[in-house]
């Protein structure tokens, strides 16, 4: 089913619901709606359904760890016994980019397909093009086929997303020659030398891909550690690990200049190091911003933060009533669940039965995963925010640390590390923050964080009996 | 430090704690009464500590999982873009089982020794010898080294475990050219063809181990599906994943005959085959029984069941004051966690702190893990099981199957399966059975499994928000 017509559009006296975006959480939201009668229409300004989650994010990004893991599973081979003379090593580094670019693509082409699928089995009507508000209550769609049109609507949701920042080149002279994560999807075939520059979640994400898939790899941070709003003892597991695995980490550093070169590649100056660093692709991952420019909110005085961030409550409500925001615009907690949750929520609360009046999602509690190598998982307070909050003497901190089973036949010096971490607070020992950095901590925080959320202690936990052999059972037989 | 010699031994005056059996169970609880001070010793009749679990049981198995799962990544190599004209399936065939064997042994040596260190640093004294009882608190030592003793006790714990199950050579003959699961432990090269016999989780994971690394396997199961005892959902998506992998699953069979052939291999005769199926290797897992033939249990009147367990409370104690039995010899729940969780709480409740005096493990909602291809997890109560116990109309089950996304790259035929099951009772929906079949399953559960024992709803799973994008976050987001 194509999207709506000009002609169709303006058939169209009034949407109950009209959602701007259509990543994950305005079509949760716009769907939801829809299923309690509401009539909804959606517009989305990009040719594909899915946000950042399905086209340039979550999606792909998961597709290339996989990528990467079969990669760290051909090199454990021969100590499994399979092959000869290194053959696993050998086929590891026997990579075909371009090939698995072009099929993890199509993969996401089907995905689009499945979401505007959806949105008709939904009854939700989907406008391709890009929405801005002329009033409160009217849009203006200008189509990605040309036309413009107006549509009205009694309640508007802006999920519109953000995009990933790049420094001026004013700030830096030659930022411009670098990418961002976006662009990191279009790379048809694979460097050699890569820089990323950061140390969020993205940037050790995206790093890890390349330098476990053979490119050789510089992370420049500014720091000494990355991953800093997490518990500290994942950055300082992971960061060993990684430079152990050949990762190349500039610390306290910041990049000044970038210069192309007659060839093609990248001069990337870096304050730390005497001469600059050749790469053939430089890729920033400093940070994302809402995508709240040109959408007229200033005509209906919808409030922004400095960022550029759309301000809103625990209920999705913006300062102007009937005018909500969903989703990384929001600027608060930038994770797809979460857009989907509060989008859901919110169509609850505004359409859905008298029991969900006061429907909002918690955003206390929010489990995430980082699919570095290996996987981090954590939810709750990392400690130092504990300690702040309940002050050092009233927390009791349980770690381990171990080799993970699926390593035995390695030698030591080529094992991943696995540390967890269980922060505990009063008398009664309640789980206040989970921290674990492991082979399968992806997988494995999600029960946790329904454990944790309900208010969990350490005795709840040490109740359970543990499963064996598995690295999760470490959770249960902390002491 | 080698175990106490007979000069040694016969210094000492009484015992406060006797373990008989230096399995799971039985060093756990050895080492938690001697932490609280209390004089320990321990009995074990093989010359390996650790037994089942460590020597031949969950250990070697997983590590033989793992190499399994290898097989399983390199033939998803191509798919991913790695190697040449399927070079990656080529490798998975070309698999050194005796060389992996070695490392395997050389592995498990190396826990054994670590088992007999953590004895000596606890202060619990070894004894390595056959311990059977004379009176409820003197045992007889017949020693490995060929010297008799006798130890006296106040406290006396029965850990000696239990072994598998053949059938008589009366019941069926020619049933010893099969091995057990111990003999699967000792096979040095691998067989190019096999018959497991069984359906229970050990016959599951071995037919799946072999199948996995390339033998020719045969599963002769009784009825029609496997893991009868838990939740029929895992054994309808497992078995016909099982059969589309290549393993022949042979339905409502019996083992009627088993003959020799001159060149070595075995003819299995089959009630439900024309032919008798010739293998290398023939694998009882039927069953397995407790060890306690030979301990003297009659002097003394200990009571054991029809099968030979020895009857156990909820506290482990035996009929008999100050006699008690932990582990599989008890028959109850025959996993290596509940070995160790009975056995320390049994320690914590004679010999630990006041709040102990009751202690005791629960042994409800235990969860457990199946390490199939893919793995299975289950907690709770399996759907008959709930429906028997709350009636079929007071449940609410949720389902959902999908593919789960390390398969994206490969052909829908090449992926495995993945179904949950939820099963919810009263208005509150109280989760009361979670069942898993998929990827990343084993790791998934324990999380799960502390909330259900903290006794989570429907409503607590969903409050906690999905990590995305991992198979784990289906579970928190059931309709």
């Amino acid at each position: 089913m194509p999207p709506l017509t000009k002609a169709q559009a303006s058939e169209i006296e009034e949407y109950d619901y009209f959602v701007i975006g259509g990543g994950s959480g305005g079509l949760a939201s716009a769907r939801r709606a829809a299923s309690y009668g509401a009539k909804v229409g959606l517009a989305e300004a990009t040719p594909k359904l899915g946000g950042t989650c399905v086209n340039v994010g979550c999606v792909p990004k998961k597709v290339m760890w996989y990528t990467a893991d079969i990669a760290d599973n051909l090199r454990k081979a021969a100590a499994y016994g399979f092959g000869k003379d290194g053959e696993g090593n050998r086929i590891a580094g026997d990579f075909n980019w371009t090939e698995l670019k072009h099929k993890r693509d199509a993969y996401i082409k089907r995905l689009n397909g499945i979401y505007e699928t959806n949105l008709v089995k939904d009854k939700v009507d989907y406008h391709s093009g890009f929405a801005s508000f002329i009033d409160a209550n009217t849009l203006q769609i200008d189509g990605l086929d040309g036309e413009t049109y107006q549509v009205k609507a009694k309640n508007i949701t802006v999920a519109v997303g953000g995009r990933p920042t790049i420094p001026s080149e004013e700030t830096i002279e030659g930022a411009q020659y670098g990418i961002n994560s976006d662009g990191f999807f279009d790379i048809e075939e694979q460097p050699k030398r890569v820089a990323v520059v950061g140390a969020g979640y993205i940037a050790v994400e995206l790093a890890g891909v390349f330098n476990t898939l053979g490119t050789e790899t510089h992370l420049i941070i500014r720091h000494d550690q990355v991953l800093r709003t997490f518990d500290p003892m994942l950055s300082e597991v992971l960061v060993p690990y990684m430079e152990k695995t050949g990762l190349n980490i500039h610390k306290s550093s910041n990049v000044k200049k970038v210069e192309k070169t007659s060839s093609g590649s990248l001069l990337v100056h870096v304050d730390s190091l005497d001469k600059p660093l050749e790469v053939d692709v430089l890729l920033w991952a400093i940070g994302r911003h809402a995508n709240t420019e040109k959408l007229g909110l200033e005509k209906i005085g919808i409030k922004t933060d400095d960022k550029g961030d759309i301000i809103a409550d625990d209920y999705q409500n913006t300062n102007v009533s009937n005018i909500y925001a969903v989703g990384d615009v929001a600027g608060k907690v930038l994770l797809t669940p979460v857009a989907i949750a509060a989008g859901r929520r919110l169509s609850n609360r505004l359409f859905g039965p008298e029991k969900y009046k006061n429907d909002k999602l918690s955003y206390e509690n929010i489990p995430s995963v980082v699919f570095s190598h290996p996987t981090i998982g954590s939810v709750g307070l990392s400690e130092p925010e504990a300690e702040e909050k309940f002050g050092k003497d009233n927390l009791k901190v349980y770690k381990t640390s171990f080799k993970a089973m699926s390593f035995a036949m390695l030698d030591e010096n080529h094992k991943q590390p696995t540390s967890y971490k269980l922060i505990c607070t009063g008398p009664e020992e309640k789980v206040v923050g989970l921290h674990i950095i492991g082979e399968g901590s992806d997988e494995m925080l999600q029960g946790f964080g329904v454990a944790v959320k309900m208010g969990a202690t350490k005795d709840d936990f040490d109740s359970c009996v543990a499963i064996h052999p598995t690295s999760a059972e470490e959770l249960v037989t902390l002491r």
